[in-house]
């Protein structure tokens, strides 16, 4: 690279750095101004605001289904963890001590053994396993587990990194390694269906390297987003823990052969950061733009007149159409008379709400209505009132589809493949993209890469299918090529 | 009372504290052996199992709809409140400090202020209250929130007394103290309605004394259940908080005359105790009896058969009968094989499964199945198969019914109404019951009573209409009736 080349870089830098920062304004005005959450008094953590909670209610019903179609149960363990347990897995202790809140007190009194507020429940559920299990017959044992986890976090932002955080936690337990390799592929496909389907966010499925893998498992799977501003988002991880909990907690079994053996395990999570996800995977300069299968109002009705005859006239005919389409849809009818019509199209296109319904009374004598899209912000206009609720059956599905549509070819065309260092690095100084790349590099060269770029290794992906080629880093022959990219 | 009668009268009490051990051993037992919840390590919590959390669910979700239908929105609120804020309210600070478990470090170092685990959210909801209210436009703000609370407990009891447990919470702000107070009145009935129709166990409704109202409030309204063996359980309790908590935090509005007024407020709760009740309240020797509308299993099959062949054509029949169920029960088809007929009834019926079909070859032969009802272990023998939807139908409607019946017909004997102080002390010495009675007394008065008997006031039921009669304990004449018992 040549000084000017360089100077350019580093110009492309600052303005990418200006460029993050209002990014990262825009991201909190939105959450906050569309009353998805709020700041709290305690430092990290948010109060999730009813209409950001109904999103995320929206995103557990469906995901709650597939874990239970997938033969999994329910259940529910302490929320503190002795001290001891947590140290019963060496690299677990050392991944998680750093982040843990401490009860010492309780009752009036120090406690004789201190209390970490769980970060992850692995070691308290799997100390719980090794009483139940015994036999092969006891397996596989499949829990999941719905809750409020605490990671203490210096530098915390609504959803995406926030102290104390909500989240579904799988954990189970299988008589070989097969099986327990197999549940772990199957849940990160139920997480890439829930991403892809339900969220309309395509995610890149594949493992985590070493340096990035969770403090405990033999290998992780993850799920990974490309956001708005080409930053990447870790949206969700699926861990195979082979026999490293099975043995510090003591999960034996007696196998068909009569010989004790220790189970082969799984854990798997998603939490409130996927409501942060939908923000910055699909929100524009207006607010939100929520995906029709999850959005807490899905149509929204709003009544414009002049004087009250007109009004009456035209809250008749919402009254009518909202009555029509309640049953089939989560429809809301904005009849406060407080506010003017432009002030509820802004407030309710913030809002990310997909399909808005205006009524006049031009509207109600020609039996029409206007229909305005969140998605593309198009107006369709003398909508024949009777089809109405035809037409937005057809037009939810075609906001959700224009939605992952959309978001695929961004990450399509901000994903940029390079063959060396210096490729890779102009890449990131002029705009935050997936960089993809043959890479045969160690922990140490991430390290370095990260230290340099503030990129990491987001996903060794599956199905591979290269000719060999050429590490980028350090030249070494390879067949592998990962995605690279900076992170939420 | 005579010598002798005080004998008698002291015999009786140690004969129903050997009785009351019995039950409680009783209680763990089946809670245990049932696998609705486990000990856990950590001193005073649970572990809710997936039969128990099931459970749970079934109670949450008509719960949930039922709230949401009322015109509340969900939320969620950080779990820790900072100390200062629960110094706030007076007397709520008195009420729950010695019951606090407290947060002193997080990320590796002691905390400026410690946290509370939150053993109510009164407080902090209602500091994001105060930001949220400005305009009489902003109100009522009905909110509820599903979570787990932390209250330290020397004495537990698996799902009756924890320290930490699940529950909902709901929080409200209105603009006077008429409407505050009807939606106590108003969540109250919801509760009601929760537990006799979905739990089928009649409640009294009522207000507490002032000894045993809800700290920081001016009202405590509840439900109170008998158990099987006469004791009380509080199942649900509803708050009038008057102004308390909006003059502590500021939770001030402009009313329609411009003024400022602070806010009108209710909080109300029930938790994971509502699964101890309904154990407590329907059980019987053989275990578990569960009303099917809340069972997590309502129909088991159990097939019988002697040899491969009967197994074949019984197996066959247990599938075609459980396919026809699914779709509209929550049915369990018990197929394994290393257990016999005799041990899978133990089985279910330790579970409380409401209906069991009973298939073996001849029924399949003959086209009829054997069906066991769990409440009155009767068996209705030769019941058509193509039949069967049908008479489930009928029978689970009828055993929810039944269950309802035999509590109200069960509390209706096991009440008892004295006029005397010595009348009051016999009863409770022969059997737990409750008590009714005039009563004129003061909160010293039912701190004697409590320290002589261990019996409280439960509540002092709604609508009384009773001509005036003698406090049963001080003679003062009263026209008010209380509820008195010893409770869990």
């Amino acid at each position: 690279m040549t000084v000017k080349e360089s100077e350019a870089g580093m110009n492309a830098q600052e303005e990418e750095k200006g460029k993050d920062a209002e990014r990262s304004k825009w991201y909190t005005d939105t959450v906050r101004q569309s009353e998805l959450a709020d700041y709290s008094p305690v430092k990290g953590c948010m109060v999730i605001r009813p209409y950001g909670y109904a999103l995320w209610e929206n995103i557990q019903r469906p995901l709650d289904q597939m874990i239970k179609d997938t033969g999994h149960q329910n259940a529910y363990f302490p929320m503190f963890i002795p001290e001891s347990f947590m140290q019963k897995e060496k690299e677990h202790v050392e991944g998680f001590a750093p982040e843990c809140a401490v009860v010492t007190h309780g009752g009036g009194k120090k406690l004789e053994e201190p209390l970490i507020v769980r970060p992850t429940s692995e070691t308290i559920i799997n100390h719980m396993f090794a009483k139940w299990v015994q036999s092969w017959r006891d397996l596989p044992l499949l829990i999941n587990q719905w809750a409020n986890v605490v990671r203490w976090e210096m530098r915390t932002r609504l959803f995406l990194r926030t102290t104390e955080f909500l989240w579904q936690e799988g954990h189970t337990a299988h008589a070989s390694e097969q099986e327990a390799e197999e549940e772990a592929a199957k849940m990160l496909e139920v997480y890439r269906e829930l991403a892809e389907d339900y969220l309309a966010l395509p995610v890149l499925t594949g493992v985590k390297t070493d340096n990035e893998r969770f403090r405990g498992a033999v290998r992780t799977y993850c799920i990974e987003a490309m956001m708005r501003d080409g930053k990447a988002l870790q949206a969700g991880t699926s861990h195979y823990l082979g026999q490293n909990f099975a043995k510090a907690f003591g999960i034996e079994f007696q196998n068909k052969n009569g010989e004790l053996e220790h189970a082969y395990q799984t854990s798997w999570g998603v939490s409130t950061r996927l409501v942060g996800a939908v923000v910055m995977g699909h929100g524009d300069e207006k607010g939100l733009v929520l995906p029709p299968k999850i959005a807490p109002v899905q149509v929204v009705i709003v009544p414009i007149y002049k004087n009250d005859d007109e009004k009456a006239l035209v809250l008749e005919r919402c009254r009518q159409v909202y009555a029509e389409l309640k049953p089939s849809y989560r429809v809301h009818l904005d009849d406060r008379d407080n506010f003017n019509p432009g002030y509820k199209f802004n407030h309710w296109e913030q809002k990310g709400v997909p399909v808005r319904l205006n009524i006049g009374p031009k509207d109600v004598a020609n039996n029409v209505i206007e229909i305005a899209r969140r998605d593309t912000r198009e107006k369709i206009r003398d909508v024949n009132r009777d089809e109405i609720s035809k037409v937005v059956f057809n037009l939810l599905a075609a906001i959700q589809q224009n939605l992952f549509d959309r978001a695929l070819a961004f990450r399509q065309e901000n994903t940029v493949t390079v063959t060396s260092y210096d490729e890779y690095k102009a890449a990131l100084a002029e705009k935050h993209c997936f960089i993809e790349a043959y890479w045969a590099g160690s922990g140490d060269d991430e390290v370095k890469i990260k230290e340099e770029t503030r990129s990491t290794v987001r996903t060794v992906p599956f199905n591979q299918n290269h000719p060999e080629g050429k590490c980028f880093y350090t030249g070494k022959p390879t067949s592998t090529k990962a995605i690279f990219a900076v992170a939420y």
